[in-house]
């Protein structure tokens, strides 16, 4: 039987929370008394519910039930696991708090509190052994990361259990060893959110300004390695001790409004080199440079795809690739294209992947439609190519730093179709061929209809021409087809 | 003819500067007297070509030549452009500035500088006009950002020539408009290592806890958005002002070792939700909440492809899941990839570009062939399988944030061959429809072989379950076959 959550308290935090259960099986009870939660939830949720499914390889369980529940007794009635995510006031908290344990005993009770430290949260309670901090960060349903701060009065059995929930529902819980307000994170974004005030006071920068600043640079780096794993292999071959004596003295300039520093001594370098070993001496900075490499590779082609940061700024770079390009040579097959083959369109094989070679094959096509006058300016006019079928023929391997060549041979052509065969070549070698039937449409209408005249005297030409070439075998070919 | 860069003094930072100008194409003289610099430089290098290239869709110029110099004169002799890189010591770079000078005339001379401000480096020389700051972050030739400093002795057509060359070898130049000790991004970083350090020396936790505290939460975050532009999303609805006044009093809390705070008032917080609204005013709330998720999937997915940081705690996930999945296949077929239509993949007809729909099909693919045990493992072992052959039906277009799921129908199956149908849905709607034949190959010895137990036993009950599927009309067919 599906387990059931108590979300007490809604908003962003509450349903990030309450959409994490039930998209991984769990019921949710939520009480809160705002009359605008269940629409503020159901937006959470949405978002959730069309994003967290994409990070899972294995089919998520059903989606638990949700029920709004009018009281808090009512809500954590048979509940596994309960959440408080309402506002930062203590004395609210712990108004919660006593009404959650008249009703529930011996379930772990998380809180979402930034700032309390657990002892402070179980001041006066009933039962304060199962009252921990679960402090979970916006998105709740994306972001992995739950800080679970015990206090000396936590009953480590309840600790564990609630960690092991937290698991369940894909989060990585970080046992905070000794409270101390703002546990970890919220530390260092607090310094950060101090010291850019300071600076958008001081008209130093705008927000927009210190945002890129963020995210084109350290941003980046923080998502897959932290401060001191990053520094590690920013020291190099000589390491951590190397950086702390690079870096050290750094700490008596003015290099932040905030000035209270630890006593730089050999003690604590020591301690951060012993301890950086213990995290991150089972690699050498070399492949610790190799894995940074390739996950910001990851970062930054995820960010090109969606046109965003850091990626605008590659693709910005791309167009001023492009337009310093050669254009491209022609022939008979026509050879429209030149590509190389790079490290992104590589698979797991060791191979070009295989949408690359249709990608390889339109880049072609492109060149041709551009080439007959199917430009974009014609696009624009309301008219365009669109694919409507293609047998790929997958004839040998490209690999990285391959160049490669891809010609068109136009098989047949009439005023609405254009039925194309694209050779994908290293020298002389066919990798794969692509067997394509265009047609030419109205893309108001959505129907097919003739090509412009500008086109036509543009295509036909080449088609007679073509009509003397050999027709491959691979046209006119079903799958599997037997030779 | 190629351009040429001189960069003295080599190291992490200049290595890094010296990659990123070979592989833009300009030609680069290394100044620095450490007898490793060559070899060091070379790992540089080696790490660059490595994996900058993966970041571009257009094939890059040839790369520069690269000679080693053995003086700073030989050095800027002909030099476009000049970066120094030496030890951050005020005396050591003003030095090297005077002898830059002696041989270079109204070339920029960016300088990496992490503190001193350009007023500083100025100091003396024989032209401040030209030299500026240049501050890159490593590794520099992945991370875009170079914050530009100038004084206001700098001469603006420098500063300005000096951001278009970094525009043309792929970073983003942020002009920072009022030098300040450590310019923006340091101060951040230096705010954060202080607390850190705190948090070392008082046992509150390790640098391997600091950095998950970093790199499984708000990491993440900055990598795509920035301090300002993550909180105006978590303010919701109510935006900026609603978030300042929620987290205001925080600033009178002891929530860091790092207590100055400019005073908050009103003044600040309507600069700042002025300069928020220009910043990111063209997208609501919603919107900047669905371009934060996706961005946040691209991460994940980039690290869970990697195994590594908040990728290794999905692939736990994972593995909890389907440890929990009923085994035995159902007559349907398997819905294996939820996408969404990202801006990249949309083409200049506005839809869903062409070698996307194989793509789409790749990726349903892929997860097939894990869910039966063909996994990173078993391609690791020698084992894998290998398209032959695709037939694509395009039957619908997709559009700009469409979701689309993929599935697979196993049409027949035996030892060496896996006969497909994968389609690609929009709700209910095929938009494509992809046939396939995959072999089994031994990949050392390049021919095809049956595959392992392992992966038979997951594989044939399924074909067997979908024996008895209906067979689309679109399977055997070929390129233009009247229906």
């Amino acid at each position: 039987m599906a387990r059931k959550a108590a979300i007490i308290g809604g908003g962003v935090i509450g349903g990030g929370w309450a959409a994490r259960f039930l998209l991984n099986g769990w019921n949710v009870n939520v009480f809160d008394p705002d009359p605008q939660a269940e629409r503020k939830i159901g937006e959470v949720l949405a978002n959730a519910r069309a994003s967290l499914p994409a990070l899972s390889d294995v089919p998520l369980p059903a989606e638990g039930k949700i029920t709004f529940c009018g009281t808090i007794t009512e809500a954590v009635e048979g509940a596994d696991y309960i959440q408080e995510s309402v506002s930062e006031r203590l004395e609210l908290k712990h108004r919660v708090f006593a009404q959650i344990q008249q009703a529930s005993h011996g379930v772990p009770i998380g809180s979402s509190t930034s700032g309390f430290k657990p002892s402070e949260l179980q001041e006066n309670a009933a039962d304060p052994s199962v009252i921990l901090v679960a402090h979970p960060f916006n998105p709740v349903y994306l972001l992995p990361l739950a800080e679970v701060v015990p206090s000396a009065k936590s009953d480590p059995k309840v600790i564990e259990r609630a960690k092991e929930i937290l698991r369940e529902i894909g989060m990585f819980p970080l046992h905070v060893r000794k409270e101390i307000d703002a546990h970890i994170a919220d530390r260092f974004l607090e310094a950060v959110w101090r010291e850019a005030l300071w600076l958008v006071k001081d008209g130093v920068a705008t927000t927009e300004e210190i945002d890129e600043a963020i995210r084109m640079g350290f941003g980046l780096r923080w998502g897959q390695m932290g401060l001191f794993e990053t520094y590690r292999v920013a020291g190099g071959e000589a390491g951590m001790k190397h950086f702390m004596a690079q870096f050290g003295p750094a700490l008596k300039w003015p290099w932040t409004k905030l000035m209270d520093v630890p006593e730089f001594n050999d003690e604590l370098v020591d301690l951060i080199a012993g301890q950086s070993d213990a995290q991150s001496g089972k690699y050498t900075i070399r492949e610790l440079e190799r894995i940074r490499d390739q996950n910001l590779i990851g970062f930054l082609r995820a960010l090109k795809d969606r046109d965003w940061g850091a990626g605008k700024v590659l693709k910005e770079h791309d167009k001023m690739l492009a337009a310093k390009l050669p254009a491209p040579p022609k022939a008979e097959p026509m050879a429209m294209a030149q590509m190389q083959v790079l490290p992104g369109w590589i698979d797991y094989n060791g191979h070009m992947t295989e949408s690359r070679y249709l990608f390889a094959s339109s880049e072609t096509c492109d060149n041709f439609l551009r080439l007959i006058g199917a430009d974009m300016d014609y696009v624009k006019g309301g008219h365009s190519y669109y694919t409507a079928e293609s047998h790929i023929m997958h004839l040998g391997e490209a690999k990285l730093g391959d160049r490669l060549t891809g010609s068109v041979q136009v098989l047949s052509a009439d005023e609405k179709r254009l039925h194309i065969l694209i050779r994908i070549q290293r020298g002389d070698e066919v990798v794969a061929s692509v067997e394509q039937i265009l047609l030419h449409v109205d893309m108001k209408a959505g129907k097919t209809c003739p090509a412009a005249p500008a086109v036509l005297s543009r295509l036909m030409p080449i088609a007679e021409a073509h009509k003397s070439l050999a027709r491959p075998d691979s046209v006119g070919r079903h799958v599997g087809q037997r030779k």
